[in-house]
């Protein structure tokens, strides 16, 4: 008998839930209910199942059977209004349906109160439908979510790490000072030495002040002076525009920015100023949003892997209720540096020129 | 005693059960719930809301609580993957999601295919969980998704009319056709006559074949011409910087585009050429996307009404819950034309020219 592992006939192994779904034109979850809750099912459909199944002779598992059917198979997710949503959540909650539906689950959502995340909301939905857990985006300083969640036994994991206090729970992030710090290195080896920070008020966002961090932390590394070449604005391009001004002032060659809004403010008052972003001064934003692409230049910026956050959050959540009392883990993933046409090697004269001398 | 209406105290009239939830401190559907399937609610919730009920003398009406018993409050809409995600929308799922909990409904996502909605996803979710109906988005010519739903007796309501074919069940639409021809109104007021529309390919979208149909009666109301007027791109930046060049050669002196990507790939062919958006040419885009506000010079451009787009859907939606045999709603909503600086009056000379010099 040839040996042939990757094609398993239904006489090369026993069948599997997947294999009998993909037979049946139907999802996994599907067969599970056909097994577990048939009278949920509509009698064609679970016609057709019960057909796979005998044509392939499948027989589940029992543990896999209890303990599907302790389950809704929805995970709940709050969603914030309009206004206060940010393409980075959205492009998160893409991903996130996407991962949550290759495990057989689905996403509930509710509707997050203007002005963050509150408990009613976690609270009504634990009242009125059955969810297996949480996902949490948004974490922030104080967030109450993960100590009240954690106290009623509720598995969930976050899309950001605790900010202050102790770390509760499971959650995935994304390494903020890693991607700023790869920014400082690529300015740097182009031959930039004034480089700026654009970025959040100090204290006002966890996140910002971890992107922050990074470059201050490549800076010195560099020998490099990070005085007086910080500015803070809330996260509107209005308000950077005024923000970045001392930093050009200031003779910086780069500018790091803590997100693309910020960047595009840092663009506008180039641009007043009858300079060019890329070819006068380097811009490098962050979240690297649709707009980085189509500006022109085209904006470099550090990526956050969305796609995987989200498979990372299902799998940690599903993990946690499988297992309600393992050790959390903790993920921080690597960011990446898009580098586009808004980062060159600034003028020679102004490489040359010391620090010491602005 | 004083005329108090606007301050009804709980002895100015009976309570309701808005009252009730306010007093408790949970939602309308919470105290709902504590009524008929008071199972559902954790015992402290369920004490808080009995303490508000006999507090407020609160009486049920029995009517509401048989209508509300049969309905698992959920609503499925199915959501595409990243690639295939348009901002318009994920700020109508946002606006969903707030209808929806505005009335004591969440949102159940499902992950479309990419490529476009099948209608296995739809047959999944309700073999595995109880959804009262459906939204749609993104219906296009020969959807089927609407028939099968139909035929099915499953509630459902478009964000989208049905595109060929006669019209089946509830949908909730933007007048597209009005915009553009919205967008000619305005250009013509300032002296434009030379308009031009960089569309989508001719068919391949029922939205893009009305957009171009608004601008088109619009050009003939005003006996302007349409012919050599019209090109043709994909929704990609780098088709449209391509697709709009024989416009331009043809002395368009504004072009009015399909969407916020096509007006970009416009804005960065003028700029190729020398020219600039706004002053040389008027630019207008279709969706008011983020983007529109802060390019330079912001483009102005058709915004859709997604805030009531979300409630006129949940609305039908739940009349059609409630009735399932009553005749079908349709509402075309009017979008807006949100003027910025990519729109000016044409050079003097250029709107002195007649067309037949051209």
């Amino acid at each position: 008998m040839p040996r042939s592992s990757k094609n398993s006939s239904a006489k090369g192994g026993p069948a599997t839930l997947a294999m009998v779904a993909r037979r049946a034109g139907v999802s996994p979850q599907t067969v599970s209910n056909a097994i577990n809750s048939p009278d949920m099912l509509r009698p064609e459909t679970l016609e057709r199942v019960h057909r796979a199944i005998n044509e392939m002779g499948y027989r589940p598992s029992r543990a896999a059977q209890t303990l599907r059917t302790r389950s809704s198979k929805l995970i709940g997710y709050g969603i914030q209004p309009t206004p206060a949503s940010s393409p980075v959540l959205d492009r998160f909650l893409h991903a996130l349906s996407q991962a949550a539906d290759d495990a057989g689950y689905r996403i509930l959502l509710f509707a997050s109160p203007p002005g963050g995340p509150t408990l009613q909301g976690y609270e009504d939905l634990l009242d009125q439908h059955e969810v297996d857990g949480f996902v949490l985006s948004g974490t922030e300083r104080g967030d109450p979510r993960q100590a009240w969640l954690a106290k009623r036994g509720v598995p969930f994991v976050g899309f950001g790490r605790m900010w202050s206090g102790r770390q509760i729970g499971d959650w995935v992030d994304v390494d903020g000072a890693s991607g700023t710090d790869a920014a400082v290195e690529h300015l740097v080896s182009l031959g930039h030495r004034r480089i700026a920070f654009l970025g959040w008020e100090r204290g006002s966002s966890g996140a910002g002040d971890d992107r922050a961090e990074g470059w201050q932390r490549a800076m010195r590394r560099h020998g490099l002076p990070t005085r007086g070449r910080r500015a803070q604005s809330v996260n509107d391009i209005d308000a950077a525009r005024t923000a970045v001004k001392p930093l050009l002032d200031a003779g910086a060659t780069a500018v790091i920015a803590a997100s693309d809004m910020l960047a595009l403010g840092c663009y506008q008052t180039l641009r007043e100023r009858g300079a060019a972003p890329g070819r006068d001064v380097a811009v490098v934003g962050f979240d690297d949003s649709p707009t980085a692409e189509i500006l022109s230049p085209a904006l470099a910026s550090v990526a956050q892997p969305l796609e995987e956050v989200g498979r990372q959050c299902v799998r940690l959540l599903l993990a946690r209720i499988a297992a309600p009392d393992a050790a959390p883990e903790r993920l921080l993933l690597e960011p990446s540096l898009i580098v586009r046409d808004s980062v060159r090697a600034p003028d020679s004269s102004d490489a040359a020129e010391s620090d010491l001398a602005k």
